[in-house]
């Protein structure tokens, strides 16, 4: 039992901090003294941040990516394929795949993925507008890159079925060893997938 | 390389976050994308718990802890004794002390300790008005439970200096081998520390 500092500012900026996910109680009061140590200035800078956050944030109108207008610059850019849509849960899926270098098509954001568990829906996250999206935008293909977990398959297996009576093509990226793994450390289902769709060798060597 | 969002609120709530200790760029975005999940008036609670903290905080006059009113609770307390007061570096340190329930008397938090490194001299922290108040409740007793660091010791040292021409018991609480710690794996200079500062053994029986 943590004694009470009776101060309301105090504990609200506490109780709202350990509200973040794997801040807690402890580590969030030592947040609060750090912050309170910065000039009243700063501090207020700190709170206008979120304020402005939740009354500004803006999304693209195409790909549902946080942007400050409501086309985004991957979507606006003129050298980028629109034949080609990557489907993904969120923002640092993007900035994961952007830091690749090795995608150059257009993007879709869920926001989300399908999880019965935390009653979250296709219609909670943003499939109904892939789906209009693509009926509009009639890309040649569909890359499905959502997480290999119980929640990701049942998108993806969502997605396909809905596009199942269109002329497109679904692919998902490749499972498999990673790069710099050791076979002998690999789980055996990562191993057998990356067995199951090997590749022809020479396809390895046109990756820059 | 991260390829940066082209969202100034997205952005500038990420800085924020990223401007507290141990939070990196990363993090900070991955919590900034959990904020949004959130409805627009829990986003604005977030921001306005800070705005909040900035405008309304307040200091207990007299030991200067953070609290609701000039006078905070502990200082309140009619059962404390006010003969002995334990000197603090901060509020984490009153709370953990008062976990302990061997203190009844009040507290002096000075909001930091001396670091000529980081610029802050004896007149940055309540050095001035603990003395002031000592010399206004003429206390019996000062114990300084500050951290052993070079700078805890420079700021115990200064403080002893301060109130040498006083008539007033400067104490400072017990360095030495951890309840539960092992001799062997204990640091030459706590156990060094241990056996100089060894007690008379029935004093530790009538410890709760």
């Amino acid at each position: 039992m943590t004694p009470k500092i009776s101060s309301s500012p105090f504990n609200n900026a506490v109780e709202q901090l350990a509200s973040l996910p794997g801040i807690g109680n402890k580590t969030a009061l030592r947040l609060v003294l750090q912050v309170l140590n910065r000039n009243q200035q700063e501090i207020e800078a700190f709170g206008k941040a979120f304020i402005e956050l939740s009354n500004e944030i803006q999304y693209c109108n195409s790909c549902h990516n946080i942007s400050d207008t409501t086309k985004c610059d991957l979507c606006a850019s003129p050298i980028r394929n629109d034949n080609v849509i990557c489907v993904v849960e969120n923002i640092l899926d993007v900035i994961a795949i952007e830091r690749t270098n090795q995608f150059q098509g257009k993007f879709h954001v869920l926001g989300g993925i399908i999880s019965p568990m935390e009653g979250i829906g296709p219609n909670d996250i943003k499939i109904p507008e892939l789906i209009e999206r693509i009926n509009s935008v009639k890309p040649t293909e569909i890359i499905m890159a959502l997480s290999t977990t119980m929640e990701g398959d049942a998108t993806n297996f969502y997605i396909y079925k809905k596009l199942s009576h269109l002329d497109i093509n679904v692919t998902t990226i490749a499972r498999g060893v990673g790069i710099g793994d050791e076979i002998e450390y690999t789980d055996e289902l990562t191993l057998g997938r990356s067995l199951l769709n090997r590749i022809p060798f020479k396809n390895t060597l046109v990756l820059k």
